[in-house]
């Protein structure tokens, strides 16, 4: 099964909103034949696994996740694995909580006389697919707050500049990060200050589903000669804005191939929910969000409990002052209150630390 | 070299402004005897190492630093050794900067015929004393930066409390940090909001010398019923404060055995030289100085680029908001006047990280 998650691991950033999955075919203790799901669309790791593989051999089949029973993008994977009638063991490593699979095929698989273990490596392999399971579980995006900051906890000095607080081994590694998610999400003021492309770059040559650059723009300041909107015919660009904007600022965009999705204002002040947002960004598929805000942002995504992971740079460096925290907004008073947080990964990163931790919830 | 470097570990805490230092006698590839200076005064190790072997004995001798040449507080190691006259080898890792000694041991030996090797490990044994080292060499204290932050840069929620941002397994290794320095400094913001004792606790019953606790008063606002003057007599404690203080004041402070340190003002606005003070430490014999300071003083340390090396201990919490950050003062203003730390250490500690990194001078 440890083959079998990292034969999946190799569909990273081109499968979503469809999860990772790896297939083996094993005959006497050896891997004859293997296969992953590659991309959105393309097939499923069982039928590569299996397309080379004689449905009279006797062996064994590995897969990660619970093989598909219905009609989707391709037909179902049960119906394949159920010609080979002389495999002697299919073992399945996590369900598949999809509410047209969940528990079908496992069922299917053991009508049809076919010995079945499942729950094989399955805590790993939902963390595999950790936006996968959320998003199908909760409706909402799981949703990763990156951030490259100083020892202080900086993203920028106090004149504003941020580029670059951390080493270019960093920032591959933050591009990659990008490329493994379905969504970008920024601030307006980030666009107005840096006027940022948001694609990922530096990723080996590896294809990958570009994700969609999600912008929150209540009042649509966006300008239409910003980088983001002259290459939205190339790349997904959505623009999260207020329900009060005027059609024809919306319509404009929508002509260059923006999608907008506008949300109904709380007060009149500009803001609105965040909740509503996330909601609407997981029925459009984004299963993966990554923010990477400034202060403004980050606070807010932050105190709304919508964030599921943090993925920080750490740059060895100390700016000081008050200014330009990584998570702005008025500050927790007491302890007591604060979320805990729960360290997963603390790696070195040429000179800087790399920090992954999860909310616990 | 490695087990006299692990023997002479044993006496940390204690010997300052002495350094560690750790001998083996050595004989058919056997240690048959070892010793390390364990108090600051007591025998050296040399000493201890030496005490139960016969004079006429074929051995080797390894220690850490170059023995001393000089009477201090015992009578020269040099003249011990040379009463070893059928030494083969010794072998010493580092050569001592003390200007009393510097090579002089060394020479002293090879004269009397001793085939004497040095510079083992050396760099290893150099770190194992840096503050001894830094003291020695610039006259100044060797400044460790300490705080326990979350991982957005806070030392306190907004509302001030702060404890406790880590968990206990962290304020342990803080206690016994404590233990290894020569002085804790703090500033008089600290001492009026918490009323600390600031002596090292959890140290697992080894004896240390006790740190002298240093207060940052310029006014001496310090109250007579604070804990650190009720505990003056018992652990020592020096209060830096401004010349332009009252002499009533500080002589009532010295009458209740603390030691004062009127250092020039500036501008008259309280504010002294930092730099003034470190090397008036220096010359009390703080070669360790270990600043657990706030928002202000991190701050007015780290911008006088007196700190040699930051330790954080940093808990998996976000406070956020621009409050209390672990370094106050202005900010700079551009990533290039950022001066670069050098990651030493990254450790998971508990729930924490606990993060060591040297200052680039």
């Amino acid at each position: 099964m440890e083959k079998a998650i990292a034969e999946a691991e190799k569909g990273r950033g081109s499968v979503s909103p469809n999860p990772l999955v790896g297939a083996l075919v094993v005959k006497n203790n050896k891997v004859i034949s293997k296969g992953h799901h590659s991309a959105y669309g393309k097939s499923h790791a069982e039928v590569e696994a299996l397309k080379s593989i004689n449905p009279r051999l006797k062996a064994d089949l590995y897969v990660t996740l619970e093989p598909c029973a219905h009609y989707g993008k391709t037909p179902p994977c049960l119906n394949l694995i159920l010609k080979y009638k002389n495999f002697a063991k299919i073992i399945i490593g996590c369900k598949d909580p999809n509410p047209q699979v969940k528990g079908k095929s496992i069922r299917g698989l053991r009508k049809a006389g076919f010995q079945v273990k499942t729950s094989v490596l399955s805590s790993r392999i939902k963390k595999q697919n950790e936006a996968y399971f959320y998003h199908l579980e909760k409706k909402r995006p799981f949703v990763t707050l990156k951030a490259a900051i100083t020892l202080d906890g900086k993203i920028a000095t106090r004149d504003g500049e941020s580029k670059w607080i951390t080493s270019s081994t960093s920032r591959k590694k933050a591009h990659r990060l990008r490329a493994e998610n379905d969504g970008i999400m920024v601030g307006i003021g980030t666009v107005l200050a840096d006027d940022p492309l948001l694609i990922p770059r530096n990723t080996k040559g590896r294809k990958f589903k570009p994700p969609a650059r999600i912008i929150i723009d209540p009042k649509l300041k966006i300008p239409l000669d910003s980088k983001i909107i002259k290459t939205a015919k190339a790349y997904p660009t959505i623009i999260a804005c207020s329900n009060l904007v005027g059609k024809l600022k919306k319509e404009n965009l929508e002509k260059l191939s923006v999608k907008i999705i506008s949300i109904k204002e709380k007060n009149r002040d500009g803001h609105f929910s965040m909740d509503e947002l996330m909601k609407e960004l997981a029925r459009r598929n984004i299963a993966g969000l990554l923010i990477e805000g400034g202060s403004k942002l980050n606070s807010e995504v932050w105190q709304s409990k919508l964030v599921n992971k943090v993925i920080f740079f750490v740059a060895p460096k100390l700016f000081g002052g008050q200014e330009l925290p990584v998570i702005g907004g008025q500050g927790i008073s007491s302890i007591a209150g604060a979320t805990e947080l729960k360290i997963n990964k603390v790696e070195r990163l040429d000179k800087d630390i790399y920090i992954e931790a999860y909310v616990s919830k």
